[in-house]
């Protein structure tokens, strides 16, 4: 019998090799991406320059600039379309009078304390508030000692835990008191709210963050206490619990302005309209440079786009960097950008966000369908080449999980152990990035984009 | 019939349960050793005061205070022995005298070079070693520009690989110029040799390290050069190839003295002739504090002990610190507990050493049979609540090397991404150790030992 090769038998017999030629192609592209990202540290030059701009909290001068800067780097890396998508966000102004002092019960001695207005905050009169202070560790004990509230400023002193081996937990556990503290206060007669700051360090650096009010509750002055501030000022309560602080803010909310998203992409030669989003968010808090949260992220999204640009990696499908604006109060930027992937014909297929600062990779983080997440377990081997370790069911970041519709919302996870000792704060400078950390960030939301890309989910 | 439980459907029937128990019991005490380390942060207090003595180099008076001082932390933790082991060991001294600098082949200008003598160096003749230099980048190099080499400085300027995953492998690519320089150089008539500083940092601190002198191979002295200034050296270099370059050295070999490893137990109470070693090294190169090589490995290991007596925890296996002395220089203290091993008649079941400075945890590397590994693995549910995330083949350390007759020898691998920032260089302070990061270390390593005790290998 005369043997004949059919179709299916030559595509059998021809599988395996296909198969390797795909895995050696993957594990070539993975080591070049890892190599050019930490031989040339473009991202790390590229987020020095933008921590020289200046404070970019939202409506600041700075954020202007910084957009702009965004842009133009994704225009001149050689995106096929770079665009500003319009979004209105709040604009908090922080004050040049930002103290606090103490003074004991007889009047004799008065010792500072190091603050910093949360954000959102109203002003104090001029002069400040000064009043005596209730300290609490939870809300649960502001209700039980309600009587006791009303006419004084209220201490939350509630420390981060530092047991967890999650900081992300330890920072969960705490920052209740920060977003929600002056409503609380306000609601059982507190004239202002003063909260340990929620770090895991033990510094005196105030860490700010937003500050929370409702409609119907009375709004009342907040600020941040560097924490070792916050254990004086429990200490000397327990000496003088009638002791006295005042809190002198001048920080504003003024009318909200016009801000962007600022989104570039390399279309996609195959799929063009399904799209894989990397991003950060391009606010951040004023006190600090923002490098970890979240210029970093930044970064690392639009080194996404320079690094395949850079290797000839073009891509099956688009890719998109979108750098959110006002992350850090109303999330205005993603929401816009949720409403946008909602009507849009696009199908968003993955989107993928770092906003836990520039440490050395561990692992992403999925909300998608299991099988999914099987799936991208096998691209492992070649994410190891970027210090990847595991890829797992878990929670994205708060600006791409108003992609409602994306089939798989994915969280950059580096190691935490740092994060919450810059989160917010003064501490949080470009010095404070280490560039080979950055750059593997980088080039592990490099390499999963491109496998996402050609692959599909 | 009537049915009986025999012994073995009894085993059978409760074998799950008992499981059960045993897992979840390990998953307590898992925790337990997590929690306590990151609430107390025993080690990191211990770490300050220990790097809070001074340089504590093989013969420095430091070395002395240290190895008293640990011996003092075994005994008041509870050890059940604590005991001294005499070595003898190299007394290099580093001099007061310690310079270099550049004088361009015109005679018109001078320019200084930040230098550290290697650890091990003669010195230079009063007033330096003063001499045109021939730059190479590999020993290859010099061989084929060896008749342009007599009478020069040998001017060793190979980098560190920035583009390597692991930061060792960047170290390993360089670190033969620093160890084996001075002997390639004499043989080609070199007078000095000068070795760009093998770290991953792109700054000016020199990293030292050992120097290796052979028989019958002239000695020369050789420094480490900061990596700033061999960049400007190159250039200058290549600007003018007949500058000349002054090396000035002040550094002594002293006569051997007696030095200890430092050893403490807490004894097993059902096997204690089966021992687990837990260890580091507690000398250190004298720049700085010798806080991350490897004053962290020696209070990780003691910490061991620690958090097995804080916890109550009796193990059924005998539990030893050992604190290895002279491992940057001869490993002489190593060798000798090697030695000791060999002809004891305790059975040294493992040895888990920590060297690799004190960042968060990822895994353990093994040098043990296959099926040990494999078993091991199956204890990751426990060592992950510390941050370890594999446990693989692969070299341990170079002290417990020397225990050759161990059952299992077991590196310790944190995260390696700023290692060689601080390593052998006045960077390494206590101040770049993160207590979160060092304490993870402490727990991973608590964890892997009470394990092995527990359920052997």
């Amino acid at each position: 019998m005369k043997f004949r090769f059919t179709p299916i038998l030559l595509l059998i017999l021809f599988l395996p090799a296909v198969a390797q030629i795909s895995t050696d192609k993957y594990q070539n592209i993975a080591k070049k991406i890892v190599k050019t990202a930490l031989g040339e540290q473009k991202g790390y030059q590229l987020l020095e320059d933008l921590c020289n701009i200046g404070p970019r909290l939202s409506g600041y001068p700075g954020s202007y600039k910084a957009l702009d800067w965004c842009a133009a780097q994704l225009d001149s890396l050689g995106c096929d379309r770079v665009w500003l998508h319009s979004v209105m966000v709040p604009h908090w102004q922080r004050g040049e009078t930002e103290q606090a002092f103490l003074t004991d019960s007889k009047n004799t001695e008065q010792s500072e304390l190091v603050v910093a207005a949360l954000g959102g905050s109203i002003d104090t009169p001029e002069g400040g508030i000064s009043a005596q202070v209730l300290e609490v560790r939870s809300f649960e004990e502001l209700k039980e000692k309600a009587e006791q509230a009303r006419g004084k400023i209220i201490f939350f002193n509630r420390p981060f835990d530092p047991t967890v081996l999650f900081t992300f937990d330890g920072y969960g556990g705490a920052v209740k008191q920060r977003t929600q503290g002056a409503i609380q206060a306000a609601k059982v007669g507190g004239v202002a709210a003063l909260v340990r700051s929620v770090t895991s360090l033990n510094d005196n650096v105030p860490h700010t963050g937003l500050v929370r009010y409702e409609e119907g509750t009375t709004q009342i002055p907040a600020a941040a206490l560097g924490v070792l501030d916050a254990d004086k000022l429990s200490l000397a309560l327990k000496n003088d619990p009638e002791l006295e602080v005042t809190v002198n803010l001048s920080c504003q909310n003024l009318p909200e302005e016009e801000s962007f998203n600022v989104i570039g992409e390399i279309r996609g030669n195959k799929y063009p309209d399904e799209v894989i989003v990397v991003g950060g968010h391009i606010d951040a808090w004023d006190k600090g440079d923002g490098a970890h949260d979240d210029g970093a992220g930044c970064i690392q999204s639009i080194e996404v786009l320079y690094l395949l640009k850079k290797l000839g990696l073009q891509p099956s499908r688009t890719i998109r960097c979108v750098l959110f604006t006002d992350e850090e109060q109303h999330q205005t930027g993603a929401k816009a950008y949720g409403y946008y992937a909602s009507y849009t014909s696009e199908k968003h297929l993955a989107a993928i966000e770092s906003d836990r600062g520039a440490f050395t990779p561990r692992g992403f983080n999925v909300t998608a369908d299991s099988s999914i997440i099987n799936n991208m377990q096998a691209w492992l081997p070649y994410l190891k080449n970027a210090s990847i370790e595991w890829i797992t069911k878990g929670g994205s970041g708060s600006d791409i999980a108003k992609i409602k519709n994306a089939t798989a919302l994915i969280g950059y996870v580096p190691d935490g152990q740092r994060y919450f000792d810059f989160h917010h704060s003064a501490n949080d400078v470009f010095e404070a990035v280490h560039p080979r950390e950055l750059e593997l960030g980088s080039a592990a939301m490099t390499i999963l984009t491109y496998l996402i890309s050609e692959e599909g989910l």
